[in-house]
């Protein structure tokens, strides 16, 4: 299993408008082939934001990079633009390998 | 639901002392009020190190919190000094709220 995190640093007081774009938006990612799971996170208020991080795992690193070509993706991000002043800087994604799970 | 991350910057060169460590461990987290699921995860290479992050997912923040002072908590850390060298600096410590969970 692969996990792809983009972890977003949004601006103080814009915490709302964040959540509200992500919150009512279609990831297409449905009936992506080797699509498992998707989070949309909460983390913690530092200095001049707040963290907030999207998680999707996959089956494989190689499905993942499927879905970065694909139609689905690009529909997922078609106007996309985000509004001014939400994000500090652009996304930080990180891919993790998934060695060990325990329920 | 709620993910506590544990972030790790493991040495070049040590992560195989490092997974072994993490795969040979018992978290004692089996039959925690609250738990859900734990994952150790492998990230991306920097340039002094290599990123791995343990996630668990727990019922609540209160049940992640009422673990954390528990006998569990203790038994799982105890005997945990790290290996000289496998670390740079302490591991950083992220919780998250989950917002949404698409499948």
């Amino acid at each position: 299993m692969y996990i792809a995190m983009n972890r977003f640093r949004v601006t103080l007081g814009r915490e709302n408008d964040f959540e509200e774009i992500w919150l009512s938006r279609d990831s297409h990612l449905k009936g992506v082939p080797g699509f498992v799971e998707f989070q949309l996170l909460k983390g913690p208020e530092r200095d001049d934001h707040r963290l907030y991080a999207s998680h999707s795992l996959w089956a494989s690193e190689a499905a993942f990079e499927a879905w970065t070509t694909s139609d689905a993706f690009r529909k997922a991000h078609a106007g996309a633009k985000p509004r001014e002043g939400i994000y500090l800087g652009p996304p930080n994604l990180e891919c993790f390998e998934v060695l060990q799970k325990v329920k």
